[in-house]
């Protein structure tokens, strides 16, 4: 690689650029090429603005209403023969076709959403208030081992490296806890939503919501493109269903409730969405409320939408 | 979802965080959970530490040798039956497994990277000098538009919505340009690499290096999983290959250079490289340097190396 096929030269710069800083003052061009926009990208694009709207809405109506908090959010727009399933949160989405389970979604944790995380309190320390540290230790790390080697993790990275301790690496981690655990700041563990404008660091006035982001991951899913059967049917709900079941269960357990209710009956498949609140909050024995396999029903809300996509098959 | 399974209760705070912020003063306890590290993540993280040095030190030795510049890299590191290939820059690995192209890196353009140069912008508005915003819009906006309507993506957006043009929308774009037009502040069309610490907007006092990142993206490829032949390999290669040649005519040339072969000839995987880098440089012809179906050769430096896997196959 040569330096001037990454770099433009002044001339290309030009060409490549009218009116960029630092070009003399030619006149500008009447003429500009413009990017196409696909319609896909309008939908996706009006979803995000919705969820950032949305947001905003919240935060003003949250002292006249005096509600405070926040929620997970799980949308799915149908236009033009698409499903668009925008998620920002823990709820999930999946569409069962032909037994098979497709994911429509994705979580957002401390984990799953680290570096970004870690980039917002590298270039802005000030969020962490003096309290936490924006690297990632194996551990906790205790006074006595300032000036040993530990291994580390920085917003750019994926692997694990060794640094030398410092004061600094005594705070506590802005992201600590594995798995389930996790938490930002050692309070939230689900790190995209809407609302918790309030939310703060116990006992202190460091404010959490500075790194939760109100941008839904949008997914696109081509209704067209296949041939649903009255068995397919795109699944929505919160992670009250998804703590104790998985999707292969959830799958299964729609794909053996449908058949045995009658075709006709039209609320065939808000049934099949109640078969698995119940499966999820199970029945009270003994020792609690207990799921299949003797395992804990969830103790969180579920809700559940069971979509039929039989209707978006093209009739043309 | 309720509110007490995404934020901790101040006793679970307690238990899943000892020494937290906001606390009370527990003595810590003696026994920590510690996070298990792959011996994976620590050879990718001294990788990425390394390119980081690297930069470093260039950073350092550039006044003493007087060298201004900067560059792609790509690094391979083979340890304990693993294949680590850390990118960097507009260079490619790619490995042909019997015949089969297996992509092994990724590029890094402005249109690959926006949004982390839009979020870096956003948090750091000083580095655009005034000159440019960190919003992209399909094309220069004028100024008699503004106050009207047009599409605009921001560092959190994945689709296009529209916003009323501002005075501040006037600027030049952070990012513009498409394919490999696209540049950086019009300046660079390769997000990531070594070196360029005084690259600058032309003349401006903005420099560029701020949003060029030194981290590698480090992939992973377990030689003991399968069992190479001979004419199974990782071609490393400059942007000077692949701006002419595709993935699949590489892989072509080779797999049909191989077995012309001796097999006993030790430099035959040095005359693979030798005949890509002819193949990418063509033959000078009345107009200019032309390779096959009359497609104009590379301008550019070209570099490859073939590397044979077979002598990773598990002998034990």
């Amino acid at each position: 690689m040569v330096a001037n096929s990454r770099t433009l030269t002044r001339a290309a710069s030009l060409r490549g650029g009218v009116g960029a800083p630092g070009s003399p003052n030619t006149p500008p061009t009447r003429f500009f090429t413009e990017k196409k926009i696909q319609h896909e990208s309008l939908v996706t694009g009006a979803i995000e603005s919705a969820f950032k709207e949305m947001d905003l809405q919240i935060e003003r109506e949250r002292t006249v209403y005096n509600i405070s908090g926040g929620c997970t959010a799980l949308v799915v727009v149908y236009m033009l023969g698409k499903l668009y399933v925008a998620n920002a949160g823990d709820s999930r989405a999946i569409i069962i076709r032909n037994k098979e389970v497709i994911p429509m979604s994705s979580e957002f944790t401390p984990e799953t959403e680290r570096q970004r995380l870690q980039y917002l309190a590298f270039m802005q320390p000030h969020l962490l208030g003096n309290e936490f540290t924006h690297l990632e230790f194996p551990r906790r790390v205790q006074r006595k081992e300032v000036g040993k080697r530990m291994l580390y993790r920085d917003f750019n990275m994926t692997g694990w490296a060794y640094k030398s301790i410092e004061e600094d690496d005594l705070k506590f981690p802005l992201i600590y806890g594995e798995g389930k655990k996790a938490r930002v700041m050692a309070t939230i563990g689900v790190t995209r939503g809407l609302g918790d404008h309030d939310l703060k660091v116990h006992d202190s006035n460091i404010y959490i919501k500075p790194f939760l982001s109100s941008s839904p991951e949008v997914r696109v899913y081509n209704l067209l493109q296949y041939e649903h059967g009255p068995e397919d049917v795109l699944i929505l709900a919160t992670d009250g269903l998804w703590d104790v079941l998985l999707n292969e269960e959830v799958a299964e357990a729609v794909t053996n409730f449908l058949p045995n209710c009658d075709p006709d009956d039209p609320h065939r498949y808000t049934l099949a969405a109640q078969d698995l609140v119940m499966r999820a909050r199970g029945v009270l024995k003994d020792r609690g409320w207990r799921i299949s396999n003797d395992r804990l029903g969830s103790g969180d809300d579920i809700s559940v939408y069971v979509i039929p996509l039989i209707h978006g098959n093209n009739l043309s």
